[in-house]
């Protein structure tokens, strides 16, 4: 029981841009150099973000990236239920034949909105609020 | 987010166990057949429940594998626990700098607690009890 890499890096991209100064922007490349993650993925992660409406993308020689919306607005359970493949086990009748009698998978889904909203009583804001410590690593 | 084969294994193996009359036996090579699961991967398993002291292996010609415990005492939560890697997010300090001063670590152990304590509401018995559908599919 693993969040996908991709999730992970999404988040940190989103702290590390609550982190920035009120519209001030940031690059992959500044973002990749702090976190130690390939360009490649972060390239991928905040396409994403923006299709999502978490990024702004600021095209030109002063572009660069920030979020689209306030830390405060942004909340972790729901990115996380719009980033991670959430089947917990592949519960398909081809793939397992007792499937279409078994109620493990309802008690998965209740288990796995347990987790999402336990998630959902926070937001981005909250994993950085009031953090100087944060503020000093990054 | 997805659990591991592994746990999925297991779990499929003490419904398949469960369903049996008291004392009856079962083993490997008829599990596998019954899921279309490989033999190596379930006599890990079966090993592994073994350890845990879920099912019992007698030995012999007319040996085979049974449950240990009644249904009714395989905990699903505590299962998994026990199973499944539980580590949400790869969050050592080498791999991630910020993961000192980090909140999200403390909000996933809570969001992953909340999902095993879910699961612990329920037994393989729940899992299977009254369920001739189930007994149908075996």
């Amino acid at each position: 029981m693993q969040l996908s890499s991709f999730t992970d890096y999404s988040i940190r991209v989103l702290i590390y841009l609550a982190m920035l100064d009120k519209d001030e922007l940031s690059n992959i490349a500044t973002v990749s150099e702090h976190y130690h993650i390939s360009k490649n993925h972060l390239v991928k992660v905040v396409h994403k973000l923006g299709q999502l409406g978490y990024i702004d993308t600021i095209q030109g020689k002063n572009g660069g990236i920030k979020l689209k919306k306030s830390p405060k607005q942004l909340n972790v359970g729901q990115i996380i239920r719009q980033l991670e493949p959430l089947e917990l086990l592949n519960c398909g009748a081809s793939f397992c034949h007792i499937s279409p009698a078994c109620r493990l998978k309802k008690y998965l889904i209740d288990a796995k909105n347990a987790f999402l909203n336990e998630l959902e009583k926070y937001t981005i804001y909250d994993l950085i609020n009031n953090n100087q410590k944060l503020l000093n690593l990054l």
